[in-house]
């Protein structure tokens, strides 16, 4: 019963047996293979953007710092959620690969900053001349930091305040095929129709072993892309390894499958902790994440029949035996029905 | 005939083998999994130093980057030779890793520094008080770049001349393995035991897919070398794909037999070489990599015959008929005493 | 009448004098002068710290940003008030000379930070392993940003708070000279004998033309201070005006005299302003600055009548004529008499 | 008899004076005083550049490195010779104001980078794709190093080379009067009329107290300059202070007559110099620096008189008592016919 994380799981059989098939003779290196060019292809036609670039690196947090470096200026401050992964998760990624660059970080209810905040924080920037930052991109989480999925509007919304301001907008898609299975849209209207430049185009967190793509629409900073990737040390000499996942990832529509699957799972986990007597949520799990608030008791039992999630920061330290703690649960495309039953009778008790 | 690069083969059968055999079940991201700890254990093994630490990364720049970083402070310059690898072929990696570092060039005849010129280069630099960068590590490439192995008392001798200064030691190892094989002497004492203090430990060349361990013998740098690590977003979250490879790499000296062979394949290649007229080497192919002056006729020859290397910048632009071209040359593990023999037989005319 | 600035007015006679005593004849450059020296002395016996280090810079930025960078680094954060100068007010430079720290900012009322906030604010970070930032170093303003000065007690509240979790104090004293001035302390009590690590110690707010002094307690990072300070460009060939600058403010306390005039201006400005009908303080003005509400016809008669100072930001946006517009009023030591007078004359209509 | 620096000697009276008689009432800090505005006009028209825009700041490493980050992207490499003063004298401030950009070395015979060593040094980059730096600005000193001026000449064909591959150029200009001077030429003539982007435009050596413009002739850069200089903590606020310096810099050619008295010093100086036995200059003294081969004996005898002046490194390390001594000595304007004439009549013995 691992709910831990979806980065945990193993890697989908296809995506094993496609690096396995290609696992032969030489391949120019660094990108210049043949499977490198295939994707590109593909993540073109998926995303309705013949001129788009595609770039793949193996972790979100270099997809992301990338991504916002090209975006941004070192006296630029980057505005992003309270809670978003680039400000709590990647150790200053962003900074270190922007030179400098700030963040602002935009209050939020739960895990979605409302237009309204987005666009008070930008205001309060680049007032001062000089002495403040520069106002710089905006980057939105999707699917957000708690669980929740934004809607088409909830996203477009956010996208015009940038607008307003001339901004260019990222999204951190480290979740991008949860989040698309979950709002049934196409690639294109949750990215580039909303007005979205740069996409963090997750695939680690949905049974691939470590491909994440960086995509730009408008294709002017690809090649600043390509040189600070190198620099970063994340270009590989034998990218035809990510190409092969990355391919296999997006054939016969897996990267969907896996993502509804996923999103299932979680579906019926929710549908099980609901009607438990003092489980509460945080957010509604949208897509394959959940944060539960559940009774110690609870947890008791589920951590002694062995399952497996994170209780958050601060939430054993209390003395208090009646507070529910408060536990993030993510199912991954592979979690069987079996193991959420389980977990569900456990804590049921 | 594939004699482009060691970056450009397959991933050895035996390391995809353990990749498949672990892809079942969960594991703890971000390095915290059962295989990880078992690739450090076997590696202070091999290197006799069970207070080291090792850390696994997935490109040999971010290795090297990384690695640097955590011996050198933005105001100091790092001394390697001219035609090193960290300083020709990594976009400035080094000095954006280290926030903004120099690199000393230090003049090599074909690609190993002398111990008189290191020292030279050394007492030049921290002589003007604040004004210039203040002297920083050492770093050393072993397999060097042109093809050349140190044997273990240049290297004590290289290593020496920085220990006069008080200075730490990096060794550029991305073929440690064919180095090693080239020497016949053990992984402690092509390092540690000469006062090397950190060391790439390349195996992307050598048949895996993309890992190389960055070895500190002090472990007092590696909570600085992970939290470096994560900045720079090479902290994969399924680590335990890079430990499978590192594993068997290090299973049954999967390593050094493969080292070996590359090894043996490039002294087959050299010795059909030598004897043919107009062929010249730049250094004697120690490993498995060889720098060789031909005439163009010949090149045309295994040019048009399929075979495929690199012709080195500037080769094909003079107009001199009669002028050779320089030509690089190598051999991974996999290559068929049959392209060599081929390519000899080509290239004979 | 002008309120704006204590960074607009003339440098005190005294100190162009110094300057002026001093220009004949030559001195060793970039700090090897012996105004350089007997500085460093006088500053030793103000804060009777004999082995303190005392580095002049020209701008409070440099002071803040170089002392942070020393105490930080840039896998860290640094803890300061939501509202504090090295976060609104300096274009990032923090952040720039740090290779990228980050600041967490610590919610204040007004502009002093509470040591359960500060303490709130450094447990909630270095919780994530690799994940997140590190804790660093801790910023406080003195006197604070809008106007308060931190009590000894208080002082020494955030300092422990600091020293719970091992970490080292900056002090921002753009403003050191008003805040003892007003405290009535010495410059160790209100420094090392807290457990202050470094101090920006300001002169240019005080009747300098651009002289600021940092000072490190322990002299342990102070080559580090003066590599950076070189690298950042901050390091002046004519070191020897700094000096006399300093010298001349140290001189028969000149700047403690120079700062209580400029407190005692703020205090008849003050007790004028708070007779008037409509007028409220933002905080109570300890020293030489003050955030005052006041309606907008008071404003309309002052800004016709001549008078200088800074409408805050959105103070004019809204169209309620009813709501009062926050303004920033600043004595230096130069405002006269009559002009105080002639402000609240003005103000009352 | 102080020939060890233009940036020892006193403050000009002219500058002190022009300092004494603004020092009084308010002036709106940051450079938004009236004296910046009359200083950029006046820079204007000696250019004859209506468009240009000038940016003050108190040294020359500010300058260049402030100049050059606008110039460059941390993915490239600064071309300059292998003696420059970016190189060897700003402790890597280049480096860290572009975020970790590269500085290739150009040989040079003796402080002048010839045409087509600089065209070989800029064809040798860019050529490696994303795996080595890309070409960026070129950087040329003007006095160079070693004491040379380059004629207009000289300077196109540099200028020339850099534009053949589109580069931006910039001119450290820290002795830029001495080399008008001693050219006779205009301003324009030295800078865009041949091409030069951007110019640091040195005062401090030729009797200022700390102040540079850095040029821009395209003001394109101009604001990205304002917020690298705030960032870089080079905005002074009280900028009138600079202003007024350079103003009166500018006004009656005080500074083109400081810089023809300089010159004039060192032709006096090195003409006594030439007639000794033993004496050889390493470069022609075109402006105000030369560095001279002396016998040890005659050092001995200027030593022991008390002239001042650097001996190179290395100069009093070898044993061999008949090894000429490399000094280096530059005039600044202040110096008297006297103390040459003493100088060299102890030089004669």
């Amino acid at each position: 019963m691992f709910f831990a994380s979806d980065n945990a799981g193993y890697v989908h059989p296809e995506v094993l047996d496609a690096i396995s098939r290609d696992n032969a003779g030489y391949a120019m290196p660094y990108g210049a293979d043949a499977g490198t060019q295939r994707v590109q292809s593909k993540l073109r036609d998926i995303f309705e953007a013949p001129d788009a670039m595609m770039h793949l690196v193996a972790t979100g947090t270099a997809a992301n710092a990338l991504a916002l470096a090209c975006l941004s200026q070192p006296y630029e401050t980057v505005f992003c959620s309270a809670v978003s992964h680039i400000h709590e998760d990647e150790c200053s990624a962003p900074e270190f690969y922007s030179g400098g660059a700030k963040l602002t970080l935009v209050p939020c209810a739960v895990d979605k900053m409302s237009p309204d905040d987005l666009r008070k924080a930008i205001a309060n920037e680049g007032t001062r001349g000089v002495h403040g930052p520069q106002r710089g991109a905006v980057s939105i989480t999707q699917v957000a930091e708690k669980g929740s999925v934004h809607t088409l509007d909830e996203l477009k919304a956010l996208v015009d305040v940038a607008k307003e301001f001339d901004l260019p907008v990222h999204l951190d898609g480290a979740r991008f095929a949860n989040a698309m299975a979950a709002l049934g849209c196409s690639a294109a209207e949750m990215t580039w129709k909303l007005g979205i430049d740069a996409v963090s185009f997750g695939g680690t967190k949905n049974g691939l072993m470590g491909v994440e793509a960086v995509i730009f629409f408008d294709p002017a900073k690809s090649w600043e892309f390509e040189l600070r990737r190198k620099r970063g040390a994340h270009l590989f000499s034998k990218g035809r390894y990510l190409a092969a996942q990355m391919d296999a990832y997006l054939t016969d529509d897996l990267w969907l499958k896996s993502a509804a699957s996923a999103n299932a799972n979680m579906a019926r986990l929710a549908a099980g902790l609901r009607g438990l007597e003092g489980v509460r949520f945080l957010a509604e799990p949208d897509a394959n994440m959940v944060f539960a608030l559940m009774p110690r008791a609870m947890h008791r039992r589920l951590h002694d029949g062995g399952a497996v999630y994170y209780l958050m920061k601060g939430s054993l330290e209390g003395n208090d035996p009646n507070e529910p703690l408060l536990c993030r649960l993510v199912c991954d495309w592979s979690i069987s029905h079996d193991q959420i039953d389980h977990f569900i009778s456990l804590a049921a008790g």
